[in-house]
């Protein structure tokens, strides 16, 4: 595994000189392609790369034989998906106005950045396209991959809107749209398809897998598996060491549509609703910790373990139902690495 | 012309419809596509649609006798670009920090909108791969024009890195990257690819010319028509009636790299680059006065007047020059849209 992380972060520099080295030598544009050099190198490397990696771990079960070529090929891949991120993550940073991203200020935060990070993130998704064609076109799978990633984005789009709107930052806490159906609509949309189904997908597609059917019992269990990965975020948020997830969380000031809430909001009593109603979605540390003293008496750490345990069993148990050609081992080793983590 | 506008306008509601209809019924993402739906209705259709429209008539020129399937693809296609360039104008607005376009205020000046409007940028650009692949996916041409869209993304994205980190916000005034050479160069990138070459690339595609030398000829014609439109632009921002263009021009306030600051900078005299450097790139109306005022001095109306002659016979010039199976009547027509318009 750690080998694996070595031979993809190795690719990383071929990519970033493929995408920079014309336009660094093309006076008209060098200083844009200096600066873009900078964005990449700055957003895109420092991840913690699961997404990435998932395509060649994927993709090995698949085709255990395949060549260095191919599995060249599925590392770049796995870069895309790295790109993919970034172009999402340096514009969610500024639309939720964070300020640290992986144990570093935000790119906006960056001096001399600021607004310029929103052509920045434009960049990073174009870049997915040069990429693809550098390195796919010709393969069967060319066009498959250019409409995954042109799909997956869209819907990533429609989660990042849902999860907006349903928060909104004008200082109005309406609890109404805090509801489980949304919850799980923004974490499916936002970050399930991305993060979960895309991986696999792109194994899928490179290895000769199109058909619809593996396509939609895969994307089955990798949402529900997505599922699970983003309340443990939302936990982690809470509850995590800022020192390990690499941010200070501020679900609770940002008005985030999270588990946590989500769940509080169906066990409180009257008083205790009013207590979240006047403290949550404000950017004020003592509100803060009256929310999260609210969170102890509810034993929120406590329903979450429950929830942990009883998903990642419902989880194995829908692999265990997998029949078909698909291998199991794929679903496995992902749930594996993301059951108890801790950033 | 004026009955293509009505033909054009005509497909807009029908990709409406196509972009949103599903997802108004699905229960999980309703709420993200009604608001989806605003964003296009208000941001795609409202412009002079130049763009767009120069694709079905470079592509009737191409192919007179066309089916009327091909020419609603057609249509289509001019729409694709309509929908690009929103998705550059919605960011280029927060990135510039404009207050008005087309007349009405700026997308994310709207009420609960603004930094959503990141978010909306990147949905109005998703829609032109899902536009594409339900009209043109079996087509021959189908993914020479995805690649002609990521492609000049691409390159609208360079331009505008260079645009921004030519002219920053900071209070910094910078004389010495606002050189001939720098300005060319944000033109062709940030704006001619895609006003310019884009249209008729579009329709090239749609018929079959795909060789890399009817391109080049085409692009060097268009992109010096790009580099004409863009003087002109500069010229309105300053000089042009904001009733008419619709805006209020800010190029002197924003610090921007426009052609009456860099031809000025080439004929000011010690004490008027003085007042160049202590007027320029300020928030401030009586120091916008200044400039204007020196722009007086100067003669930039006649200075304009005159770039505007001549570059206009340079450009029948060079469309005459033409030899080989292109359609001089493309680019002609192209040319007399924009000569002496004044929005």
């Amino acid at each position: 595994m750690s080998q694996e992380l070595e031979l993809f972060d190795a690719v990383f520099p071929e990519l970033v000189t493929f995408l920079t080295e014309k336009g660094l030598k093309d006076p008209e544009i060098a200083d844009a392609s200096k600066w873009f050099k900078e964005v990449i190198e700055y957003n895109v490397s420092y991840g913690k790369k699961n997404r990435g990696i998932s395509v060649i771990t994927s993709y090995i079960l698949l085709v255990p034989n395949s060549s260095d070529e191919e599995l060249h090929i599925a590392r770049v891949l796995g870069w895309c998906i790295e790109w993919l991120q970034a172009f999402f993550l340096v514009a969610d940073d500024i639309m939720d106005a964070s300020s640290m991203r992986r144990g570093r200020p935000c790119w906006y935060k960056r001096k001399n950045v600021n607004n310029i990070a929103i052509n920045d993130s434009f960049y990073m998704e174009a870049c997915i396209y040069q990429i693809l064609k550098h390195y796919c076109k010709g393969k069967p799978y060319y066009v498959d991959m250019m409409e995954l990633f042109h799909e997956t984005t869209m819907q990533t789009v429609h989660g990042q809107c849902l999860d907006l709107i349903t928060a909104p930052t004008d200082g109005s806490v309406d609890f109404s749209l805090f509801t489980v159906e949304r919850y799980d609509a923004i974490v499916k949309w936002k970050t399930a398809f991305y993060s979960f189904y895309l991986p696999v997908a792109v194994a899928f597609y490179m290895a000769g897998i199109t058909d619809e059917k593996s396509h939609s019992h895969a994307k089955v269990i990798l949402l529900k598996m997505g599922h699970f990965f983003q309340v443990q975020d939302d936990y982690l948020d809470c509850y995590g060491d800022p020192q390990v997830i690499g941010k200070v969380g501020t679900d609770i000031e940002d008005n985030k549509c999270s588990w946590l809430v989500v769940t509080a909001l169906g066990r409180v009593n009257e008083e205790q609703r009013q207590i979240l109603k006047e403290n949550y979605g404000r950017q004020d540390s003592d509100k803060v910790a009256q929310i999260k003293l609210l969170y102890k008496d509810l034993e929120m750490e406590r329903l979450y373990r429950e929830y942990e345990d009883s998903s990642y069993y419902q989880l194995l148990t829908l692999i265990d139902q997998l029949n078909g050609s698909l291998n199991k081992d794929i679903f496995i080793n992902f749930a594996k690495k993301i059951y108890k983590r801790n950033r």
